[in-house]
């Protein structure tokens, strides 16, 4: 059996983990006050153009959407997503259980749109009645989205300004940021980030590390961000567990390479399928890759090869996801694609 | 200027003023154990036909849908609720604020489709990954609805049926119940609601009352419901106003006597404006009557009237809202329709 | 039988009934965008002296405690109150349920010791470790406290002080203020109240209103308080109810006036027991009168008067309030001491 | 330098590092439905002599307390809690920021007292006013505690009876549970734990795993603890990592081997100082030792070895805290004994 379920199916890469051992029984203070932390954020402002930037480390994604959107929300706003975003559909009302309303936008393969952004601000004031709603007070945006789509930087820009003008924070989550920058197409790269938005996320436990996120604000923007930390339960004793993992993944660009190849295995994939004559059921340019099959061909791919069914299964055809990470062994897409090759030749 | 704004413009019913006057300087114990409370339960379990209903007085219509959500719902579960429900639209994020989404359906003129519930149920249940999605754990309906319009008896005991099968709570809010039930459309009585549904409130702030809300529950739903008002700032140290004035609006059909006095007022309204050639927005059989009229008409109608503007105003055309209420006077309504002849026989 | 139980027994003042009665039927604009909510305000800056003052009407005391505090409190922020105050014992937790801890301070006789709260914040700052705990965000007294005692105008100032100190706001829970401000034995008025604090509330449904307390807060203190209250289900549909319920308090002194008479009414009582060689549990000017009386002599009275049994019965002797009000009669409390004075002459 | 700061300054035992190498590249499902999670949970279940038992595998310390407490609590309801327990003191409110109120008990030594437990409960029952107060809904205690005390198994058996009782489940914080069952003064061991309470957590974080704490309940009595996790923001992506973690430490006895290591260090280093004339600040049994020391003594031991200082600096002696574990090297604790003894003999 091959696998493509997801890109968490591992666990860290082979440098990370020798980097964890290598340090392991070094004694240093607990929370994250540790020399490696402090070397991680440096080697991540350095590599995001910034020095003043805001950094924290958290555990997982669900748990850093959480955090940041508690903190830069107020009681009476919530936050403008799309209607597929993880934060509305998987996270178990992680942000309601927090006391806030996820204001739904319409998906465009998985894009809020920076006009229907604009609309709900301007028809929300111009509502009589708006103190009786939740106010739009953030905007959350994934990059590449829960459909593996992604933000041009003109996109990014004009969202941007849509909140600076609407004097409310645009958040990205990158729980995959490495598969949205090392993809052909984007046209951004980290050190743009700061720029293009006021806080998000680069994702380490799909891109390379064994767990971990980090956390990067623009300076002044969060604000008794620690003790929220602790309060969620989301301080690791352990903190320089985190610090080593995202300074070796941003050591020597290893980040960005890991991602590449994963990008490079997708691309193997989406090609294989086009080239059989089937078309993407979304044109993603990243590691997840969507493709409506005939049940036929699913149940043959399903003999030597594991991959989510995404929905409902239909009558005929269903829409299945193809996963890749910096794991993905070339062999594993090239037997995949291969044997699909066969079965449309039979 | 005459008013048709909304149905909380004046005060209590003359005989609900008379009643609170009288007992004003009895004295009682607080907290609602007093027994002008104990009354109004006997008389509301009464008009109901239940005697072991399990009954408690609010103040306001949001209070109380956030006291029973909180109440009804477990950590992991969200409301099910019309888009355009008062709780998903009206109440500030109330809802969330207690930790709970509320899981839109699409709105057929405010109400829910039975087949649409059942769909969002079953679905949620398919999908391999609802552990990580909130659960469906009650459904809120209105009657009558945010638009006037009424559900049959026939599709209560429907909804019924599959909250029952899907072993969730059915709860309607009832800010307007006495307008739904004395409507000529509706084909139930309070006495069949404790069977249609588990919980319900009776709306008094809206039909007779200064203020108020009385919560009926099926026996034993409801747990350690009295510290958690207390918890809501919700209990009344002089629980006895409330008593007191349920118990006047529960005594010779009082509530429903005035009810039907806004439903012919609102029959007025309607009947005037369709026999001058105007169609309802919606087809309301309650006391919100609801109007797309041309922007000239109401300019007009605005030199001595006031009504509300509903949603955002049109190039050529807006939709209004005329309410009535036990209060609106019938020379009122006679002057509104009547210059409303004279101006479409210019 | 006559009582003492509380000063909520009775409904409102008759006054107060009179401009409820008389305005009954107007029609006004609901949520306290009425004239009679902006002639109070107008009524109560006057009375403070201060034409800036922020001032939002809420329903009860509990309610009015938690939207306060859940407003100034940022998330790793908790009130800084004496372990008997009502916030920490009376009110089921509301406090918590918006996510703040209660950091308990000694009680004296219910008032909190200065010396005292300068070293809990002096000391939580020395701790290495507080960020890892609840910061004091807040301060919360009573004027009068639980125990009917008050601070004096020289202990305000200098909490007052320790708190501007310390950045965090002084809230002064008034729930009986005007049984505090009518006492012989305070040194204050309610236009000092606004530089002595940052955050009252003036206290309605004991003193004289059917219900209703009066938040005035120092400009520029509360964000967005309006979505607040409306989230927390404490906005009423007819706000003017309160707004003419304060007004009528407001004019022509009715508020301090019937709050002497509780105070003359409570002196009797206090001079009636002492005289007969009982001494207070707590020596009270105000409305709430504290003995610690033999088992038998709490039978006797108990035969034809009710009083409140404060904490557990002893075996030989117990703690009892007594409590007076606007309402209480003076044939009642004559009648009160007079049969003491018989029993004691046995 | 050499460091007894806290016993979490290493990485994992190198047991538990090679499992996560020899595993690092396997790939598993997520979200802990992997077979390692499995046989970590039957290792556990049989060391804990119940095959019954309810398992989950959490983050970090604070993480599990929050979760079991918000699982378990009513909306009315607080837990019950020494003053000095970690959720009072060392949490950030974690616990109130999930509505919940802590009622704390007196801290003997870090324990509470059972007859103080059972006199609260009664006397909650007893106050009249008991719906108006926070209902102690469950009761937190550590073992070993926070002051490295542990209880007999007489007292666990006591409390557990008081719950029973009060229907209401015992909760024990297990953050370093190991350093309580090898102490030579325990007197229980981990298969009797599920008798003794209802639910319980076995420490990894501090016990030789990377990071993990594993919650251990009688079945039943958690409901949809899994969407909870996930709410929290608690759910591993990658959750075999805490299956291999504990699957290794409950193999060939290793975690408890681990943990006798820790406490033979804390012996040697508590006698050193009882040798040399100072007497326990607390006579603890387990891995964290406090004395109160004199300042010059603190300042010539700081020259060469990094300690906590416990509470506040004193003027002439201060109270420290020493701290061993798996990871703590014999030669570091001879060093300190062995310097403290030269000390003593200038």
């Amino acid at each position: 059996m091959i696998h493509f379920d997801s890109d968490y199916m591992e666990g860290a890469h082979p440098k990370v983990m020798q980097r964890l051992l290598e340090t392991n029984l070094e004694q240093t203070p607990g929370y994250g006050k540790d020399s490696y932390c402090e070397q991680a954020k440096t080697l991540i402002r350095k590599a995001c153009g910034n020095d003043t930037l805001d950094i924290h480390f958290l555990v997982g994604g669900t748990q850093a959407n959480t955090i940041v959107i508690d903190a830069l929300l107020n009681h009476h706003e919530g936050v403008l997503a799309a209607e597929t975003a993880h934060i509305n559909v998987h996270e178990s009302g992680a942000i309601e259980s927090c006391g806030h309303k996820v204001l739904q936008l319409p998906s465009h393969a998985g894009k809020v749109d920076a006009g229907e952004v604009q609309e709900f601000i301007t028809k929300f004031y111009e509502d009589e009645t708006y103190e009786h709603m939740v106010a739009p007070g953030m905007l959350y945006i994934s990059y590449p989205t829960e459909y593996g789509t992604l933000y041009t930087r003109e996109e990014l820009s004009r969202l941007h300004q849509i909140c600076r003008n609407a004097n409310i924070p645009l958040y990205i989550d990158g729980a995959r940021l490495g598969y949205g920058l090392a993809s052909n197409a984007s046209d951004i790269t980290i050190s743009m980030l700061p720029a293009l938005c006021d806080i998000f996320y680069i994702g380490g436990t799909k891109v390379g590390a064994m767990f971990g996120e980090c956390i990067v604000a623009n300076n002044g923007l969060l604000k008794h961000f620690f003790p929220l930390i602790k309060q969620h339960g989301a301080l690791m004793a352990k903190g320089r567990l985190l610090g080593i993992q995202f300074s070796t993944l941003f050591t020597d660009g290893l980040y960005m390479n890991i991602a590449k190849h994963a990008i490079e295995m997708a691309m193997i994939i989406k090609n294989g399928f086009i080239s059989n004559g089937y078309s993407p059921f979304i044109d993603s340019p990243t590691n997840q890759q969507f493709f409506t099959l005939p049940n036929a061909l699913i149940d043959y791919l399903s003999s030597f090869a594991t991959f989510e069914i995404w929905g409902n299964k239909g009558e005929h055809e269903t829409t299945v996801r193809f996963v890749t990470s910096w794991a993905t062994q070339k062999e594993h897409v090239e037997l995949l694609i291969g044997k699909l090759n066969s079965y449309s030749n039979r």
